[in-house]
């Protein structure tokens, strides 16, 4: 082995989540939304104008800061824009997490928060989620060097309660506390009213999911000027342009039609409620969801074989072959379309796998 | 101060050089490309299918991978692509500069260099440049973590040949040389054609420039395929999707029009053989640029009163204030007809300034 071959970084061997595109696939995997973006984007796209590409684009992404905080009620400086909320999670860890002192997160939550962990050398505790893969906001009452909570968390789709969160952030004042709110959108009140109350706030969404734009990456983070101008000063310090022209303008027009986002939302609420039902009546148990997936385990059939006879069927969901949540599938939800297509194969595989 | 705040990275505060945005300016300052992209660029957008960006993009990149493999006779495991050439710099500084050994770059360069070492709690080394700015190729025999070089060099413009750099890169076999390439198309034989040749070789090139994309954030790397798959690995860890799908749609177009691209690139390089000629003329002196910029100092007149007066009257170049080159202006080709502003502008300042 070579001396330049010796110093690569060396990384957990990270395969990224299977992308298939097979003709007449369901594709509920990766928690995409089954509803196109906002029409304003597709008409943002026809009539851009190309010319403005050959300059660099605004740092400061003025005009879709402004337009999430006239939707937030925020005033711009408490809005910071990144490519994909993964992006401003990574900032946030890289600027609030410069203690000794470990951070905290669930045991089971978004796979990434140990990476950016671990990319910038910050020590970390991760905190066993209850048998009911409840938080025990107790955990989080001791010396730390931040906290990170998923709400809805994923995989297990379970939204906690405000107050909750509420109770954690007020115990740990000395410390930033993110509320990444990735599918808060299907679930209930966001941490975002608490913003003026807690300095030591900051609530992380994205455009990935319920506005239909996974395909655009955008990410943002909400808090206090403080936070917020620690963040660009970060950011700004080594990468100073990284949103481009069309996911500025995309991602006004997408912000913008609150109409539109209301409806689809709506849809996929509506759509879940009906496939919890469903679900059950085929033997599946899970957690009430408060995202765009349930999280689902089934009471004879273990998860792995279903999955495996799903892909065989061209129905693509999520397993996740790690301790505690091995039994389970991550089944996003899709068109009603795509969700009979499963129930109707789910079916049948369990009709005959009983006999 | 709160326990939270003093947590907060310290960074050096930087403020993005300065996009102005008025009518009738005549923008000479960040080295952007005055011509359009390609029309298909613009085709690409008008036809754009929104439903796609619900979706996310694929990871691999491989439609635009596939293209620039194919536009530099590469294999597609030879090319990897980033969020702009600095996102692709931070991934390589962050996958191949683990050593205790600094890594040597020159004294005077791309400003982001020593940003990303410190970052990355890389110790590095820098190496001065000659007094006409040229590098000194026999400091870079010596044991070292890594080698940077800017070729052409910015802000000074000065391309070296090859066989300058074949040498650096001969004399480090133990180490990666990453030649940053951002704007060789401007000036002669890119770094490219030796890959094959040397397994420690990466080289870096932008869409930001040569292809006027600046707005759309597109960098990419080649070199051998371990080094390909070892930054694909790092960027995967810790981030996997952050190329949208405009971008990987609308940089296939810019590749695949190689006759615009190089009329566009003939006409900046004869555009910039006239203002030589005219600069020289009005009393400037400077290095042979391989740049689409001139890098140029006045044999009487201050550049810092150059560069002001100029703004004064809505004509933007870059000045540096900083040890070297703070007698310099960094002035960026245009248009013929820009240019023309900014010579008549000088003739007459420069005119009244001897009186």
């Amino acid at each position: 082995m070579k001396q330049w071959e010796r110093n690569i970084r060396k990384v957990v061997p990270y395969v990224p989540g299977e992308q298939p595109n097979k003709k007449d696939m369901v594709k509920l995997n990766t928690n995409e939304n089954p509803y196109p973006p906002a029409p304003g984007v597709e008409q943002v796209l026809r009539g851009f104008d190309a010319d403005m590409l050959r300059l660099y684009p605004d740092p400061t992404v003025k005009l879709l800061v402004e337009e999430l905080a006239g939707f937030y009620s925020l005033s711009k400086d408490q809005v910071f824009v990144g490519v994909g909320s993964d992006d401003v999670l990574a900032i946030a860890f890289l600027t609030f997490f410069n203690s000794e002192r470990p951070i905290l997160f669930p045991d089971i939550t978004y796979s990434f928060y140990p990476v950016w962990s671990d990319l910038y050398r910050i020590p970390y505790e991760t905190q066993p989620l209850d048998q009911n893969f409840r938080i025990i906001k107790e955990d989080y009452y001791k010396e730390n060097g931040g906290i990170v909570i998923a709400n809805p968390n994923a995989p297990t789709s379970i939204y906690e309660e405000l107050s909750v969160l509420e109770d954690i952030i007020q115990h740990n004042q000395d410390s930033i506390v993110i509320i990444d709110e990735a599918y808060v959108d299907f679930a209930g009140a966001s941490a975002t009213q608490l913003i003026g109350k807690y300095e030591n706030l900051l609530v992380v969404q994205t455009f990935s999911k319920s506005r239909s734009m996974a395909g655009m990456r955008i990410g943002y983070a909400m808090g206090n000027p403080v936070l917020i101008k620690a963040m660009n000063d970060v950011k700004y310090s080594f990468n100073s342009y990284t949103m481009n022209q069309t996911s500025i303008l995309a991602g006004v027009e997408a912000v913008k039609d609150v109409a539109y986002f209301e409806r689809c939302r709506n849809n996929i609420i509506k759509t879940r409620e009906k496939a919890v039902s469903t679900l059950r009546e085929l033997g599946f148990t899970f957690p009430q969801s408060g995202a765009n997936f349930i999280f689902a385990t089934h009471m004879l059939i273990p998860a792995k074989e279903i999955f495996e006879e799903l892909r065989n069927n061209n129905i693509y969901v999520r397993y996740f072959n790690l301790p505690r949540i091995n039994n389970y599938l991550r089944i996003t939800i899709g068109t009603d379309e795509e969700m009979e297509r499963l129930f109707v194969f789910l079916h049948q595989f369990i009709r005959n796998y009983s006999k």
